[in-house]
């Protein structure tokens, strides 16, 4: 297998600090990238759950009959997936994504009360060839419901999707279309329905390729020449067109096909619910016909999110609809869903870059420097962690200047420093590291002051 | 292998739910289960970034080489740990505990600025026999410091403790002891220093099978019987004791045995350090010379936290100073290091056996009907939503009276009805589903009351 790039660790270390590294393809998030990481986790679940999303937690491990199942991952995802047996010789895999255990755990409980809104944000191993950015172990962050046939259940996770971003700082555009329109739209072009999920693979690559890679591929495909050139030009047509007039243009083009009509219908209701969500919609909403998303199980809507003007150009969350993949899981009739995943990774690089500032090193908003005044340094910390202060203080019994000199490399804005004379008076000073500015306070106005950043 | 319990999902469902449980010796938390699971984990990381611990999240893949270092797990434990292979043919297992990934990153790393204080709350697997309340697949939650020597540090963690379990709402104590000091003890009682570490194993199990099952043991380990007899006897004159009376006591017993000496010294820095951090140590935080913690890499403070009054009876969290481990892993000299584990399920099944509440369901705080007004509907909750009102709606398209059966199954307290009437007037009526009453309510108004709760 061909592997593009070492893992950084393993590379630059020296022989026992390679051995010492994570596994390669995985990493260890250290204070910085944590404390980043949760930061993001913290405002995503905060908006999930102010959408009535709940929480839910499967196993890693999942059952190799689970994972290898027909309408799961397919032998591709399958060659990927990290294979081990338990003491009992029952055959395991770590899972590959967070869709096949919300699929067994809907599937293997018909009595669940409809709708099943649930969001997971968790682990998944997919043991394949090493890329900038891509990991052998990495998180997912998945918001699903299940029940709910209506494009007002598709219109409400897009709005999620405009909350989150908006709460995360992250100025973003959200692109949406339909399956079913894509499907029709091809096939009254003149696309034989066998080759139609191949071709929409292709279109599928149009912003990261253009029109005349598409046209190549489509032709490399077997498409007559002038049907290519046909296709490609139709959806430059569409590209950045106005909502209205896409879609009328798009009637005009479908005719008689049910299955565009169909599609059309759904990508309207979900545009005409999303404007009682959302007042900038017409902004931070488009219709982009050739988005297709790869993954076959989509149905209905599908949609992505991408950051504007940042240098992160792949998406930054994505889904859609798929009404067909629990049901048959299941083997019981078809189970409407439509879910979203976000990219936590993608979210981090495009926050990091927007930023500007280092990233922090602690949670903590302030480090008490003790000049033989333990017992009351241990008393002002309490008091401080008390009023929601997070306070570290010397544990080392090292001198001011190494104490300053720590604190100030942690990131840290404020120490307090209390010597017997602070003490004797119960308070404190607390300097500012970033502006070398002291101020003689009581512990209640510190409170106040730290409270306030 | 003998497997005690059985899963029970596999034991009461039909054959195709049992191929869609997930594996055994594991579990899903579902809503129920992981809404609470969330709740405590919330208080846990609150009070250690109050602490100015911060998090860190390591892969749940080690390299093999890693988990079976000399100074890491041990035969027995690498008898239970998930072994597998990557597509490059490495040797790689699932972490069996949060310590070694440790161990492994401060060894890797010499230049991380000390203290270093990290928090993890992360799955970790063990393919052992499986009883009640063992799972295969089970969270861990840890919060270590490395650098610091003084008893300082083993205060700060007993404190982090106390808040912990104040926060929780759950009535502790905490039991404290030294390994030095109960290693010195046993050596001037007479035990060879070759059998000491076999003693403690024995004696360790007092509070479990009392004073007849410790003598018993001794006896059957070789012990002549009047030894065994002066051991349980001396521990059994140290039960229950107040702080001081049992240290007068230990101090003339050791007499000029150093290592005790030193132990004692330790444990009566810990609890002064103690004193000035906790006002009510006196009743919460007990010495307990029997403990101590199976793990033989403990060099100091050990301390182990047990519920009050509840039926739950092993401990709920524990630790203690580990100043060899991170040293000897690291091929460096030794590094100071102290450290605690929290129960996550044990303090789950203390908490829900004291609340007598049916677990929550769901996160949302009401449930919106819409009597023919869904976009009136979808503007009511968008603006909850922003209020901070975790808001579910109906996505199903149901008549009232279905619609408030799936509220009170999902133990809602509120739905918010919004008829045409309601709807023109820009209000709701708010109902409250465990006392019937019905208020009509402008939003603002509604928002008050939903905050209050």
């Amino acid at each position: 297998m061909k592997e593009e790039v070492e893992n950084n660790k393993v590379e630059s270390g020296k022989m026992e600090d390679a051995a010492l590294a994570a596994p390669r393809g995985t990493r260890d998030l250290l204070f910085e990238d944590k404390i980043q990481r949760d930061e993001i986790t913290n405002v995503l679940k905060n908006v999930f759950e102010l959408y009535g999303f709940n929480p839910w937690e499967t196993p890693a491990l999942e059952k190799w009959e689970v994972l290898s199942s027909k309408y799961a991952g397919g032998a591709e995802i399958l060659k990927e997936t990290y294979k081990l047996e338990d003491q009992g010789g029952r055959q395991l895999g770590l899972r590959y994504d967070l869709t096949v255990p919300l699929c067994r755990v809907i599937a293997g409980d018909s009595s669940m009360p409809m709708p099943i809104k649930r969001y997971a944000i968790a682990s998944v191993w997919r043991d394949g060839p090493i890329k900038l950015g891509r990991f052998r172990e990495f998180v997912q962050c998945d918001v699903d419901m299940a029940g709910p046939k209506s494009g007002l259940a598709d219109a409400e996770i897009i709005s999620l999707v405009c909350d989150a971003f908006t709460r995360l700082g992250i100025d973003y555009v959200v692109k949406v279309n339909n399956r079913k329109l894509l499907e029709g739209l091809l096939e009254s072009l003149g696309i034989e329905a066998k080759n139609v999920e191949s071709v929409i693979l292709t279109i599928d690559k149009l912003a990261k390729i253009g029109s005349p890679g598409v046209e190549k591929e489509l032709i490399e495909k077997g498409l007559a020449i002038p049907l290519a050139k046909k296709i490609t030009s139709t959806f430059q047509e569409f590209e950045d067109g106005d909502f209205e007039e896409v879609l009328a243009k798009c009637e005009k083009l479908v005719g008689k096909n049910e299955k565009a009509k169909q599609g059309l219908t759904e990508l309207e209701e979900v545009f005409d619910f999303l404007s009682s969500f959302q007042k900038d919609v017409s902004t931070k909403v488009l219709v982009d016909l050739s988005l297709a998303r790869g993954l076959a199980y989509y149905t209905g809507t599908v949609f992505e999110a991408y950051a504007k003007g940042s240098k992160v150009t792949s998406s930054i969350a994505g889904g859609g609809r798929f009404d067909d993949l629990i049901g048959k899981f299941a083997g019981r009739e078809s189970i409407p869903a439509v879910g979203i995943s976000f990219g936590l990774d993608t979210i981090g690089e495009v926050l990091k870059l927007q930023s500007g500032k280092p990233a922090k090193k602690t949670v903590a908003d302030v480090y008490v420097i003790p000049i033989k005044t333990i017992p009351q340094c241990i008393s002002l910390a309490s008091e401080l962690r008390n009023n929601g202060i997070r306070t570290a203080f010397d544990l080392m019994g090292r001198s001011i200047s190494k104490n300053l000199d720590y604190a100030s490399k942690q990131g840290l804005k404020y120490v307090a420093i209390v010597g017997p004379k602070e003490a004797e008076q119960n308070k404190l000073t607390l300097r500012n590291l970033e502006t070398g500015e002291e101020q003689l306070l009581t512990i209640t106005a510190a409170v106040e002051k730290l409270l306030s950043g």
